[in-house]
């Protein structure tokens, strides 16, 4: 159990320093800056989480592997744009990039959300399901909202179609099932309806009531 | 005292989540990011005031009641735009429903000002005014500087006229009246300190000392 | 060293909110609005340093000397330029004032870095360079973090050259010497590294690489 959750972690710590790294590409930071990026965006939601359940100090700052592995990302995808910096500017970048760039905070957004309901479920004797599924939703947007800020522009979570919804479906399908199906299984249900529905939402224009 | 405080948190909850939803209103966000912003606002500053007290989890987690409360004023105020979606653009637009926002932001900013001492008065035994008014003054406007931050707004508190100053007077008078008037009568004192020192402020454009 | 330390305290301190204050000024705001970013600037690297070490209360709020220091300085900055304003608009403005600006974010940044190692290391028993750097550099950058971006500014640390670098390399320094030369000396030794390299590299136009 511990190895596939650390598996996850790092599968979505790649994933959202990826996303940070990039965004931070895109405003022609420099490689501290892209590294400073990646990093908040893989980290930031997990230390908000333990900074709300009292975990001092914060994983992400107790255990170095993880802002590590959020440096070798972004640093990597620092140096391929730089030594082929075409890549921003061809035609197959809107197509390709842009759907790439899309997975990893997708991925990123399910990992978080079943690791930090997991995580507080461990922490968290009493049973309340509405606790642990805000913490979910808080470390699996947590990270994305500081990049958005950082980088200037309006956080995600507020302007994307189904984006914190996802987020919050994964979660219950999550915590409603595992006591049935094992936490493992959980984990991996409530992580796949959330890419799913976000998947889905992209690629058919789903969008939520907006005034006109 | 527990329903008294109870009752002004419930109103504070509903003002702070109408000021939060209605700016995410006007910038067209979807109903997601309507309550996003909505309920950010409302316990944003709670949540700061227990991350600093060492509160965990924060109550906003702990105890759904406000986050709920926050969620369905933001969602009935998105109903009513949706639903009639004239009022922004009609002419008493301006006149009524800003005083009203200013009304919301007003009573929220004074209602958690006096919380947010009562909070720490009762969980920090040493008696330390100075750090009790800080506390309280962070809680009354910690929700107001999410969401304009979020909102990609300069904070209120750092360009409108007396809003700052208005919490600490409030703040103060409920901290030096409690012992002598009771909570209760000290809280009432302060948070209608705090709205008249804000709302005479706005009606006569008293402004502060400012770099021409 | 108690004496020494509150010493480093209150120039890092002075030197923060000169910088924030400067910000607001530069920016219109009133006078309270100056008092708050140059207050955010001094004192927001300490409180997520200690919030991150779950000290509760945070030290800015438990001992109001910080705060204190942060308002006066604050205060007198916005008279001087209340009083003469033309210095904003001088042709010697850009030459010195940028300049005394620097100093001012430098030597905080420097000062602070070091201030984090040395808190986090009284309190964590456990030796973790890592963790010590980290600490370091968010109570160095923090503050400056909050001050752009509630002023809505790219936050310096994503764009200048040589900003965090600067921080960690001071840091880094001074937990590798302090068992060699002691702490006050390591102290000094590490502000010093901190303060000379981010001089040179503003001085010499260094800067970090760069998608073109």
């Amino acid at each position: 159990m511990d190895t596939f959750i650390f598996i996850l972690e790092i599968i979505g710590t790649i994933a959202f320093a990826s996303s940070g790294a990039m965004i931070a590409v895109e405003k022609k930071m420099d490689i501290f800056g892209v590294n400073i990026l990646g990093a908040t965006t893989a980290v930031g939601g997990g230390i908000m989480r333990d900074v709300i359940l009292g975990v001092t100090p914060p994983t992400a700052f107790a255990k170095p592997v993880y802002i590590l592995f959020a440096i070798l990302t972004s640093t990597l995808l620092f140096a391929i744009v730089y030594t082929t910096p075409d890549i921003l500017h061809s035609k197959i970048k809107n197509k390709i990039y842009d759907k790439i760039m899309l997975w990893c905070d997708t991925v990123g957004l399910g990992i978080f959300t079943v690791l930090g309901i997991q995580t507080a479920s461990r922490l968290v004797t009493e049973d309340n399901p509405f606790f642990f599924i805000f913490i979910g939703v808080l470390t699996g947007v947590g990270g994305g909202v500081l990049r958005d800020i950082m980088a200037g522009e309006t956080p995600y979570i507020l302007v994307r179609e189904i984006y914190a919804s996802a987020s919050i479906a994964g979660g219950i399908v999550y915590v409603v099932c595992r006591s049935s199906v094992g936490e493992a299984s959980g984990m991996l249900l409530g992580l796949g309806v959330t890419v799913v529905i976000r998947a889905l939402a992209t690629h058919f224009h789903w969008n939520l009531l907006r005034i006109r």
